[in-house]
């Protein structure tokens, strides 16, 4: 009998094995064996709705980076400020940026900043914090010593400064400033639509990320002037409003979930991007850019 | 006097060395400064004009890396296959693809292969020739041992495996294909629209690159279906035609030149992008990556 139970564990065994080897854990696989526990709720505080004609543009914010920026831009989401204002920018492979069409043409038409700050100084970095959740790409990176995700963010760090930034992937955003570091303050805003364009890190204050919507401004019509800036009043998109999730009645609120990043199936998410073994790779990289690390989100 | 002239001497080297502190160069000096030998015009028997309702995207081919897919490229061209075909797919972040929305669903009323051959072996990768141009990038890559340029494309390189290969980058044009790696035969196109999904060098046919017109691609509506297929027929967006440009009237041709990339200049201006010093910049990343090298086209 022992025999026998031994003989039918090494066939489960084997078949197991051979289950394996014949299909390997896609991405698929890993959300749909996710447990409740391996998502989150963003913050409503620390969320913008931003509304398009098109659709809800969903921005989580991270006052951990940038907490002067991200107040001020939900102060500024606060008093309207962006209400009726217009998506200016789009430059392709780079940025779509919004704000007061006026603000530099016609400063005397422009809106007016009535409790928030109109400029801040710059926060480029931050002390690297070890309480912090850090999961670190194996990889490595081309542009900082060290990068990884803090809260579905991609963060690169530098031990030896002991200092760390948001990186400039796709979707990240930003607050747009002129040549003085210290002349933006979140009323023109930006959000990477191309290729991580990573010169900018700690040049400009990243702000938050898109984790919805952010087709509906990757999509649009790139702009006809220089840097992709809308020639004419007609090219311009209106920007319905600008909320913070938190000031709207729960019913109005989109329910969505963040994968989690500082849990083991965050791990194997990343071991399955590294090494693409579903059916139609021929050859897996084994290595993976932070570029190209995607954080799930679902729908509640 | 000799005094005189050494101290005039030594003021015009100083105030060079002030003037150069103050403005360093930019893309747009160098730009400015580059000579007629600095550019080349594509091949027209090598570039193809692919015609939408918005305008002309002009793709340049690479028969040095893919000569058989590049030649039943231009043979399903020549048969006027393409004509009246449609863009397919967009996903965002990834890839816009066009080809035989019937293919698939529908293969009774699918567009006939003429002469061209339907499928192809693939082209993955090639050996490497060192009499072809190589522009180097100093700072190296996450997927592959070396990358740089040959000929205004992205291309990766293993000394030791004596291979070489295009790189996934933005605007690479690659010919889709099924699980089986030789069921692409350049019926079914795609262009990278997103951040350079390098997992998939080596594992799918590129063909060429985009050298003008990619925001007649990127800025498409992305399909509602999984993996930003379009789902239903007034979705699909209509191919005019896709012409080899050596077929078309001299004045029907666009008289585009690209940058060299194996000149001093181009060499100038990878540093000048590495290190950006144009007065917004307050910090040069020291570093590019390959998918931030642009490329340089002008009108004739």
């Amino acid at each position: 009998v022992n025999a026998r139970i031994i003989a039918v564990l090494i066939g489960i065994c084997l078949s197991a094995l051979v289950n394996a080897a014949e299909k390997p854990l896609t991405m698929a696989d890993l959300l749909a064996k996710s447990q409740a526990s391996d998502w989150r709720e963003p913050e409503a505080e620390n969320t913008l709705y931003m509304e398009l004609a098109t659709g809800r543009v969903i921005v989580e914010l991270a006052p951990e980076f940038a907490p002067k920026h991200v107040a001020n831009v939900k102060a500024l989401a606060r008093e309207k400020y962006f209400d009726a204002l217009s998506i200016l920018r789009v430059q392709d492979n780079y940025v779509t940026q919004w704000g007061d069409p006026n603000a530099e043409k016609n400063p005397d038409r422009a809106r007016k900043i009535k409790n928030a700050k109109k400029t801040l100084t710059p926060e480029f970095e931050r002390e690297i914090d070890s309480k912090m959740e850090f999961t670190r790409l194996a990889d490595g990176d081309l542009y900082a010593p060290e990068v990884g995700h803090w809260r579905g963010m991609p963060v690169a760090r530098d031990p030896k400064s002991g200092k760390m930034w948001l990186a400039h992937c796709y979707g990240m955003v930003g607050a747009g400033r002129d040549v003085a570091p210290d002349s933006g303050g979140g009323a023109e805003l930006y959000a990477v639509i191309g290729h991580a364009p990573r010169h900018l890190d700690r040049n400009v204050t990243l702000i938050g990320r898109v984790i919805k919507g952010i087709e509906l401004l990757s999509a649009l019509p790139r702009g006809p002037a220089p840097m992709g800036f809308y020639e004419k009043p007609d090219q311009l998109i209106t920007i319905k409003n600008v909320r913070v999730a938190a000031d709207l009645p729960s019913e109005q609120r989109t329910k969505i979930e963040v994968m989690r990043t500082d849990t083991p199936l965050f791990q194997q998410l990343i071991e399955v991007r590294r090494n693409r073994r579903d059916e139609w790779y021929v050859r897996p990289a084994g290595k993976i850019e932070i570029g190209n690390v995607p954080i799930p989100v679902r729908m509640k």
